[in-house]
């Protein structure tokens, strides 16, 4: 009988555990016990590099156990191998399974094999420090708070609606043919957001994360008009000042959302219906200065825009000019906002920025070593090919971190019963595995964002498996991000029903106390924020233990709809438990969970 | 050659003109000249009478005039008369022509004949002297003015929306089929009516006529939803009050709008939606006590519609219980705002009111001499047939008058040159004739209402022409009515865009200084308000002679687009003129007018 294991979690077998430094050397180890293996290979491939595989004949030891060590010195990216067995005449492979790293399996055919990633990174990108131990908030601005007296609406657009109460349920305005034809506003501003700072600031968030507020037409505002401007219906920049100014005194930090790939049809630049003049931007003149921003293919009505969409022209990122506007060192957009202090960028679709110009707005934030960069990307961004392109996000200078879907979706499928907890700590840790350290450690988890379901939604109305999913994002490697009124229970369907107004009024103060409660437990515990990472698993019960070399919290979820006794005799680590199962059972063993919820312990190591 | 020739606008063929009350005997005069002619015959035929047509032998003078008199003692009615001439062994017949009464034609057949209507009413329905002497303005309440502080909207309704910008154009909220999802307001109210009484005095306006005001979803409140509240985006009954008091103490009168034929989906009455309570309403409940008003033919899904749209069910008024809530002498929805001294109703789809209802109203206001009551009427009220039933309308103890939509066309008609001069004068004369005087007199004239496109649009924004058109209405005989902001040129087609609000901040001050000189002339010229009417016409001029026993007033309107000198030969009066050719040359001849423009000369006889 032929017995062949590998997995890279364990340190047995791949050493150092997960994304590695360029220069690096890792050794690797199989065991390949049977009649007849002959030699085993480890081979290996740097993606794009001019080199086709490359075959290492591994070393076997006394236990079956066949060794090299590679070292990662064909610069950052991605690496991908896999074994190669040969038996008698026969070769077969070993490579990872498709859903997840971890333990593999055998292949007959080379071609068939899937291999394994190994992430190569230039350098490491720690984030600021007042970032890594965050709790931070997102604001859609409109949905807010409006602190006007008599909440009076500033400046309302033209041809616009104001919600009759703040209480409506959100609607988009749209003719037969499902076009846009009026924005809908509640008329939160900033003003709104500075008289909750301290319902912020008693909430625990220690950050804030504002969707668009540059001038535009739209509610939303990803249809930037005007780059150097506030929405006036926000405020204006001396209350823009002023609301960073106090966020700051309050030790908060804030993070602005840069839209940088396209640009509003009638905005300054493009000027589609004239409201910039006449006969101003590249849609009206081809002398603009902006007409070189835009591709048109039939000027002035065939141009290039976003996923098609007419309303948001897409500027070409490889124009200097453009490139030199939003993050040249003076009179950019980035120097703008920067110098009113603010604390970070939320680059809005990364994915169809060049990675070239996400570094240029890199190269300009790193003048301010306080200052966060994060990027829209839905999935795991370590292996990301956006139009036929392997994406550079994580690889070091780029982003210091991503919005962390793939999180929400391994959270929420485990509440819902649509993830074992076996699949959920394979799909975490594969993600750790993929991600260099500190960007896994930096990413902006959620639980849902404007552009998705509400918590309490997905959760059916449960308060218990929203608050343990809140736990969850609280106890995992990243940073928690509540978007706003999730905390209170606001619920709603995928947009525009997850962009309800804040209901004052009508808090669920459960749900309220929970995420509190939860804060608080992140902020005290601080290896919550930087200690290392084991997810664990039986059949019905999914645990995090982080632990650093005198600290532990071990985390205990029933995902299921009856009690559970947790029995620590059954579980299993997906990484080397540096905790003993003795150690651990004197600490969890027999207790009882109710369904869907969760238990937390820390202490001395 | 034969001659047959009447004219019942002329006195020598018919005697007295136009509509009389029952029981009136009349002249009948025709000329039939002409070989072999043995005798003429009167033939009259009263509607839903037992009796079919009655032939009456006139009687031939020396004039070949053939003369007879007929008593109209067959009550109430329509009477239809003809007249049949026997030509040797041939008869044939002279009736009227489709277009217009005033001089007919020969018919051979006489199943052909299209015969003569004389309107025959039971009393005469001299309306208070308020409303004699009354211009009158119509507002649409929602979009007239926001007297509140701030702008602030009163109770806005759930799911509702607040118009931006009061400059913002009008629109639907609609669902992919059509349906209204959302309604929308601008938030007028009474405070803001109250606030524009200087406005409304300085205008010269005598009485408002206010869209409906009870509490409703819509904007517009056709739909009540409960016919005892005010609906509270207006204001409250104080503030009602406070308005009908400032009203009067300003010697200015209120009509409202009685919308009885059918109430709101989500009233009180009906409650589809469960607003006004879970079990509540005869759509929840079919021992609701407003079950019976309603027909269901599925209950509770299929029921009779205003038109079929199901947010308006229909209410059967044949219900006892219904008529005694509308109009009962006490605890009726009439009473109550009778009570608050409101100067009378114009009640809304007249056409669909069965006479006895719209009677019974009117026997209710019979108790209060100076409320008047109108109709919503768009044809001929006098002849109307709705629902396969000739109307009773005008013919006594029920309106004292309609809404003139067909004064409109005609005036509109006459300044788009959609219409000539004599077609204008007869369409006129033709309405005279059919009407009771006292009916003709009360009518509500408009030149544009909440059902319309506006009087400018209508112009082509022309603004001598929408001079002319209110110049002409304040000639004509009939109560004037303002559709609020067409004194200052608002603009728009068809519902919604002809309910824009109020443009403070944008009035034109030619319209309104013409509007204002128009009303002026008006009030201070009595036989403008009470004189006798004869219109005249030149192939391009339209003219207007009011007069007295001592006053004329006479108008003359250039309807085309080049200036016209007035030459007094070419003019043809529709009725027997009192006024010498002489005399009204000297007043007139050789004056010049300028295109779309008129002139206007008042006097002593």
């Amino acid at each position: 009988m032929t017995t062949v294991y590998y997995n890279p979690w364990l340190k047995q077998h791949k050493d150092p555990f997960g994304a590695v430094q360029k220069e690096t050397q890792v050794n690797f180890s199989i065991v390949a016990k049977g009649e007849a293996i002959e030699e085993v290979y480890f081979v290996i491939r740097k993606e794009n590099s001019k080199y086709k595989n490359e075959y290492y004949k591994m070393t076997r030891d006394i236990n079956d156990s066949y060794n090299c060590s590679y070292l990662f010195n064909q610069g950052k990216g991605l690496y991908f191998y896999y074994f190669m067995i040969r038996q008698g005449n026969q070769p077969f492979f070993y490579g990872t399974t498709k859903a997840c790293s971890g333990e593999g399996q055998i292949y007959e055919e080379e071609h068939s094999v899937v291999p394994y990633q190994a992430t190569c990174f230039s350098k490491p990108d720690k984030a600021p420090a007042w970032y890594r131990e965050a709790v931070v908030y997102q604001i859609f601005p409109d949905r807010f708070h409006n602190g006007n007296a008599h909440n009076q609406i500033n400046h309302p657009k033209r041809n616009s609606f104001i919600y009759g109460n703040h209480s409506d349920e959100p609607m988009y305005i749209k003719n037969e043919v499902g076009e846009i034809i009026r924005w809908d506003f509640q008329g939160g501003n900033f003003l709104g957001i500075i008289e909750k700072i301290p319902y912020l600031k008693k909430l625990g968030v220690t950050a804030i994360y504002l969707n668009p507020i540059f001038e535009s037409i739209s509610n939303h505002r990803y249809d930037t008009a005007n780059y150097l401007k506030i929405d006036s219906i926000l405020g204006d920049e001396a209350d823009f000042r002023t609301l960073v100014d106090l966020l700051h005194e309050n030790e908060m930090h804030i993070i602005l959302d840069g839209v940088f790939n396209h640009v509003g049809k009638n905005s300054i630049y493009f000027n589609y219906d004239g409201s910039y003049g006449e006969k101003q931007g590249a849609y009206r003149d081809s002398d603009s200065p902006y007409y070189p921003w835009f591709t048109f293919t039939d000027y002035p009505s065939i141009y290039k825009s976003w996923w098609g969409f007419g309303d948001l022209p897409e500027v070409n990122k490889e124009n200097l000019v453009y490139q030199e506007f939003i993050y040249g060192e003076t009179d950019s957009v980035l120097s703008k906002w920067n110098s009113f202090g603010i604390d970070g960028w939320r680059l809005d679709v990364a994915d169809e920025l060049p990675d070239f110009f996400i570094q240029g707005i890199r190269q300009n934030l790193n003048q301010y070593p306080e200052k966060i960069l994060l990027g829209e990307v839905w999935e795991d961004a370590s292996n990301k090919i956006a139009y036929d392109k392997r994406r550079q996000y994580i690889l070091g200078d780029s982003l210091y971190g991503v919005m962390n879907y793939p999180f929400r979706s391994i959270i929420l499928a485990l509440l819902k019963e649509e993830m074992t907890p076996k699949q959920a700590a394979e799909s975490l840790t594969t993600l750790e595995e993929n991600y260099p350290t500190d960007i896994f450690y930096n990413n902006l988890n959620n639980l849902g964002t404007h552009d998705t379901e509400r918590l309490l939604t997905m959760m059916a109305g449960n308060k218990t498996k929203t608050l343990s999913a809140f736990s969850l994002m609280t106890v995992l490697p990243g940073i928690p991000c509540v978007y706003y009124g999730d905390e209170v229970g606001i619920t709603g369907g995928k947009d525009p029903e997850n962009r309800k107004y804040f209901p004052w009024n009508n808090m669920d103060s459960t749900i309220l106390k929970g995420f509190k409660y939860w804060i608080n437990v992140r902020k005290k515990t601080n290896v919550l924020k930087s200690g290392d990472f084991i997810p664990f698993y039986t059949k019905e019960l999914f645990g995090v233990l982080r632990y650093d070399p005198s600290n532990y919290s071990l985390y205990v979820l029933n995902s299921t709809n009856i009690v559970k006794k947790i029995n620590v005799a059954e579980f299993n680590f997906t990484k080397n438990c540096p905790m003993t199962d003795e150690k651990i059972a004197t600490i969890l063993d027999e207790l009882e969970i109710a369904p869907y919820d969760c238990c937390f312990i820390s202490g001395k190591l």
